[in-house]
């Protein structure tokens, strides 16, 4: 099978690789000439275009930034999908808006082309191992043709509902997440301020109520777990610059379907603040020192 | 072992229903003639006054519905603690103040009587069926004598920290518990907008990073899951009012701690203002409804 | 001077009506055929089209519900810029998001066509009284050109800045007008709850740090003002869904500014909760009633 | 007449200064040493305690930091109300919470001693100027005894309500201007980043339905007005800390009365976020740095 990738950055390149490693036919393509050469060294083939690599593919995969990239790849005389022949397939991976993902799909449909969202979670780290969560919107038919290539950069792979339900799906489970590690963070530093050990704290809510990921993975206090971004400086992980971006596509979700996400709302701001504070580059754990004093 | 358990309402009475199945000797006292009579029923031996009762006790427990009646009951000269002897044990399962449940202790240990705050969770199902969870506070050796009687009516057992600790848990405990499950409403509400199924969008987050103990347990949509009370009109279970008060008590915490608590700040008048709307009653997983339209 | 008015609602038909009375030559039309009946009782010329009526117009100036309506008008091979002449003006007064007016003005500009944006506030009250507010983006000429015109429909004239800079501004000071009166609200029911007279504390707070235009204009406690929609059963004034459309607008604009508003944002919330709850077209002060017991 | 003074604090001494230049026979008292020094220097008379001060006094007025210390002040057997003869005032200026102020009021008005309580407004700048504002809560007969005396030290004198009354009002009016003081950021802060000249959007805002007192009188954006702490680097005004602590006593208040506040709750963690980053000796209009990037 060939196999198309565009977008070759700190996820789309690992994800190249994994396909490579599995014996798929996989051409490459990235418009940062830094990022050719990183494939490169990686031993990808490279396309000098991306209408190049995706010219003889079955499937083309696209791990892009933003929504105005997976638009200006696919649609329009000069997108991809206008040369491309009926009866492919088309993965995009980006996050982006939901009606974003929707627009890409109805073109696409209506040419015959395979359509799908699959937003991932698992960051570089999941990326690489091979062990992303997928959550993807589409027919059942495209849903499952995908899934030859989806299990080899990922370990889950859910199907969300039709096109745009991958996305909608991903800024519903991260809106969620940043309130989940504001409010943990909340608890725990109030905890903290109140004389109580935080691991002690974080071990009785984990078997209680108050259970979520981030108590179990994630804890956003110093020493309280060891491998987190929390106990290394907050370094690495999932950068708070990333969690802003997914939460205004949720409350661009939000407004636009007239719903309400109060907590969901202030969570932005609250990563707002934080980035405007100068810390958009640390993981978004890190929320925790706008919260309270949390350090020794 | 002769135990006093004073407060026979809907937690008090079922927990020391169990404390006599055990096998202990139990006397029990409520100010309300209602309850006492409902005791009686049981085959509960009452005595005339919380003194009576707690004259003999080896261990006195309470279980009183705020801090006003704690302190009512145990100090000052004509409180209980003022005619214990020495060596005997308290217990106090009601949520109050942490400030209020240290006083009550300072005045304990000062006349040589030990003292824990056991503030529980698992409401009156849990009551009845003995599987309460108990965040206990105090010293280590007072814990361990009392973990005779705790379990007698309770599963787990955590012991939190000194004095004050066990309340302190409890309210950080359903701050993140209220936060969770207002979050996870905005997240269904809004995949519900966007066209989502909400089934399908729950198993979803609860295996990703979204996941957490109210999408495990008390899914706050109708027709999710089988036996919550989301699924029965919202009857029973863990009321608004209740958690409106353990909200109060953790903003005044947070006040009194100089501490932080924005998302726990607005979860508190997100429950005050569905208690206004009339709502104060049902169960606290019906603060969906302020927040979406999630009902077929 | 020959005006073409487009959109002839419940603000657009008595602002047409204010600049014929003002002897200017306008020709109105609308979509819909109930607006047009009642534009032709108020003895309102009227076109076949929006292209009929602009044709021969110096100026254009359209009041419509949303930014779809306003680029479907002007934008495209079928819109009404493309077929204007140099040197006319149009004059947008419906509230859309300012990318919108930008885009909008970018085409007239380029084809020599003058474009102002100016969106009112005032309500169907002032467009009837002609005392209108304009907050205004566009260069200096085309404001002091479009002068002429505004001055028949309101009283005060704003040049906010450059294209897209009316709407902007309407967006800040809007958001900012609900924040006072969901703050104003909260005062007034902490104040009744702790047993204050709402008209005593309304008069100190007017005098005092926390006076505001909804203290002096705009009280939501009925019977505080006489004329006030609180009462009035928040009848009439602006309503909740239109402050709702307002904040959605100044949300987005947030986002793609990467702005912070944590208060505004929790503002749209309730108002979004407000209108969920079936309370949409009541006057916008009736959020207080989602905040507290202040009617007798 | 002769006066009692307690506290010689920032806001007391100048206080207790013009109450001396306008002919009463003040004496003072002040528990620190260097306080007492200052007031030395002024030329006041001091006493070698409350009481001392108190005993002859027809009025005694008191300014100190927080509900402790005036409860310290006024109740139980050491208390200089126990001491008092009946007939005579007190007038208690510090900032409580009203339940407080309502407890020292019973035990005075049940001994027969007048009492009132009379926090204020204007600041350092106002105590010195005599120019400050009395928010007042007592019986109207204990509010015209009052008068000579707080006419001496202030301009408006409010008469709010009874006991505790006065307290009450300026929580009410100081969570509102912190709202608006954060609203008003928000919406110059998104101006700012849209590319509006905040100059120009907050003289709009001032004659439209945003404006309020900050606007007014307290830009909170640098050189937008020329003598606000913004345009000197925030030093001087009122101090963020001091703004937490009203912060406080409203959400105290807030919870006590079982009222809902979201925009003033959310307040108060921004602004308990922002003493956290060190900012707490800063004005409180500082808080727009946290809003976002407003200087040059």
């Amino acid at each position: 099978m060939k196999v198309a990738f565009i977008g070759l950055g700190n996820m789309g390149r690992p994800m190249a690789r994994n396909l490579r490693s599995a014996g798929l036919d996989v051409t490459g393509f990235d418009s940062s000439t830094e990022a050719r050469a990183k494939a490169a060294e990686d031993g990808l083939t490279l396309a000098a275009s991306a209408h190049e690599a995706a010219r003889e593919a079955d499937v083309v995969i696209s791990m892009l930034p933003a929504g105005e990239h997976v638009e200006a790849l696919y649609l329009g005389d000069a997108g991809v999908l206008a040369h491309m022949d009926r009866g492919r397939l088309v993965v995009d991976c980006s996050t982006v808006a939901p009606s974003s993902a929707r627009t890409v799909a109805e073109v696409a449909l209506a040419r015959g082309i395979g359509c799908i969202d699959a937003p991932v979670s698992g960051g570089t780290a999941g990326a690489a191992a091979a062990t992303l969560t997928f959550m993807v919107g589409g027919t059942t038919a495209d849903v499952e043709r995908a899934r030859v290539v989806l299990e080899k950069m990922g370990k889950n792979i859910f199907h969300a509902g039709s096109a745009g339900a991958g996305q909608t799906t991903k800024i519903c489970n991260n809106m969620l997440l940043a309130i989940q590690m504001i409010g943990t963070s909340e608890a725990l530093a109030l905890g903290i301020a109140s004389g109580l050990d935080p691991k002690v704290l974080s071990e009785i809510m984990k078997q209680s109520s108050g259970g979520n990921w981030v108590l179990d993975k994630y804890n956003p206090v110093p020493n309280v777990m060891e491998t987190t971004p929390a106990s290394k400086g907050y370094a690495g992980g999932f950068g708070t610059d990333l969690m802003l971006k997914d939460l205004g596509l949720a409350l661009a979700a939000a407004v636009s379907a007239r719903a309400s996400t109060p907590l969901g709302s202030l969570a932005r701001n609250l990563y707002a603040a934080h980035s405007l504070a100068g810390h958009g580059a640390l993981d978004f754990s890190s929320i925790v020192r706008l919260i309270g004093n949390v350090e020794g």
